[in-house]
């Protein structure tokens, strides 16, 4: 037997080792610390990756209850050395959208992060009663497996997660980190802000954004149901916040439901409301983004230009008559600020990726310019 | 019965005869006109919406055979002044891919054509046996009802068209374009080609670049199977081109399978075959776009870096090398050219309309170079 084969014989017995690796695993739900990050109101959920309190069930409408129970936004952070990490979890709901595939809808996304460095992984995914994702062949260099690294996972955002466990090898370091102090931007919004239709969790505009600034965010986006309704906005302002957005506009645009004047009240009112609990936070309110087939000049469906425009009119009054009343620190994200592409929907009113990158960059230049 | 309910009851009376409105139906396999644009070879298929001529089928391996049954990159174009078009088809394969729903692996695109300009039509869709895409509130102005617009319908990536019919109202005018004249872009490649993962037909990045040059473009994309075989660069050389892409990297990366020298001689051999027969044809040669696990200093699979790496340094070589021969007309689309965004794929391998937009704009960089 020569030395190039004892090698591999060597290597051959370490892989079948590494394979037959034992793991251990780790429940969010058994941890001691708030391992959950992008959640308010921790502690007081129903379900654990709920993203309302359980008394909201009594006070907002079934339909946004519903939405609630989608993890959208949620993330776990937690710092390993293990060259595989498994994640195995059980969801509530149907796995796919028509529009969207299992690995959008109900899938997960995980980053390695290094300093302000966000680095994708490669997940081998299966889709079952049981959803695995198995991530292998991670940073294997000495220091890796010394010092170990941070990974930030991003949950589904169109399931609910009835339980996750996320595992490593057994001989590895495991440490959840728990969720920053740091305030956090907290965005209430439509299904677009909840992550329709984004290709994987990770490029929701809210993922991407908590990515381009490092920052904690809360994803209040319920699919159909961003409505700024009163009882909601209350809820929102028992949380303190870096900034909040209020990005409800697709939701609001049947005139008949919302006319011009009822349109401008609810979100005159909705400000109002979160600046009496919280003088000096700012508020961004935010255009609607349009509709593919309703841009200028459209062939298919023009009316879908009137449907944005109109409400982006009276977003226009509504926020001249908050600073015209001394109003502070609120912002407005215009139309033209985002500027979303004809092409960056997927069915014409949900962004794909490339729409979700449009929307999540003019917020990261607004807000740069905020926090500034 | 007063002024205000007359008008009312004539809307609603016309409402109905709209709704009952008969449809005429035309099928692309009963024209007489070559109707579909973007498909080599027509007439020589054995499936009506096959890529590749009967013949081929005992030429190229089983799986390229089998690729080329699905109609990517194939396009209708049609003039009508019908407020409602509907097209109704059944596929051969399963609609959904795990990282493709139904409407990106499946499903039609269709664009209103104004001049240089492509407007996106909205939608409604049945998937089920037979698929159905209705569009209705189509520009109805007098303008449109006289003269009518033209469309241009962009066919399934990744499913086979069993047969397919388009429908307008019976009183409006129809008429198929023929495919134009002009000498069209040839694309020979991988599953990125061929369109994964596109959140919809019209977001390969060949459909995009036919959108932005508005110029007829053929999709030879064979998934997991675009690996420069000679058998395949014979059938290309049968065609006439503006300028012939390969961009076939992606499917080359076994360094078992496919050594620096093999590879080379893949390279080599494709351009010279394709330049005898056109000896004047601009011909691209495009590296691979990278994988999202596998930039520089990933962290995930850090492997993956070289396996693109490898690929295109060989690229360089080659085309150092044919460039030194005096072969001319000859350009390199590098991996900086393309810029691909560690967040622009779905898989980490496939792009999503982020990552296709990225291709797309690179290649109408260079072409519009090329054609200057």
């Amino acid at each position: 037997m020569n030395h190039r084969l004892n090698i591999f014989c060597l290597y051959f017995f370490l892989s079948i080792i590494a394979n037959a690796q034992e793991m251990k695993w780790w429940n969010p739900q058994n941890s001691t610390i708030n391992a959950i990050e992008g959640q308010a109101w921790q502690g007081e959920h129903e379900g654990f990756y709920d993203r309302l309190p359980t008394r909201a069930k009594s006070i907002v409408r079934p339909e946004v209850w519903a939405r609630s129970k989608f993890s959208s936004g949620l993330t776990i952070r937690f710092k390993t050395n293990s060259p595989t990490i498994q994640i195995r979890y059980k969801v509530g709901g149907r796995l796919t959208l028509p529009t969207m595939p299992a690995v959008g809808a109900s899938g997960l996304d995980l980053y390695a992060v290094n300093g302000d460095k966000f680095y994708w992984c490669r997940p081998a995914t299966t889709f079952g009663d049981t959803i695995i994702y198995k991530y292998t062949g991670l940073k294997p260099t000495p220091s890796y497996y010394e010092e170990g690294l941070e990974y930030k996972l991003f949950l589904p955002p169109y399931n609910s997660i009835l339980s996750l466990e996320i595992g490593v090898y057994e001989n590895r370091t495991f440490m959840p980190l728990s969720s920053r102090d740091e305030l956090p931007i907290i965005v209430y919004g439509t299904s677009i802000t909840q992550g329709g239709c984004a290709s994987r969790p990770g490029m929701t505009w809210t993922s991407i954004l908590q990515r381009k600034l490092n920052k904690p965010l809360i994803n209040l986006g319920f699919s159909g149901n961003g409505r700024l309704e009163p009882e909601v906005i209350q809820l929102i302002c028992e949380l303190d916040a870096a900034i909040f957005i209020l990005d409800c506009l697709p939701n609001l645009t049947s005139e008949t439901v919302y006319d011009d004047k009822k349109l401008e009240t609810l979100i005159i009112n909705a400000v109002k409301d979160i600046r009496d609990k919280h003088p000096q936070t700012p508020i961004i309110l935010t255009d609607h983004d349009g509709y593919s087939s309703g841009f200028k000049n459209a062939i298919s469906q023009p009316r879908y230009h009137r449907y944005y425009n109109r409400v982006n009119k009276v977003m226009d009054k509504a926020f001249a008559k908050l600073k015209r009343q001394g109003i502070k620190d609120i912002y407005h994200l215009s139309f033209d600020d985002i500027d979303q592409l004809q092409d960056g929907k997927v069915d014409g009113t949900h962004p794909s990726d490339l729409g979700m990158m449009q929307i999540a960059t003019a917020y990261e230049k607004i807000i740069r310019e905020i926090l500034k």
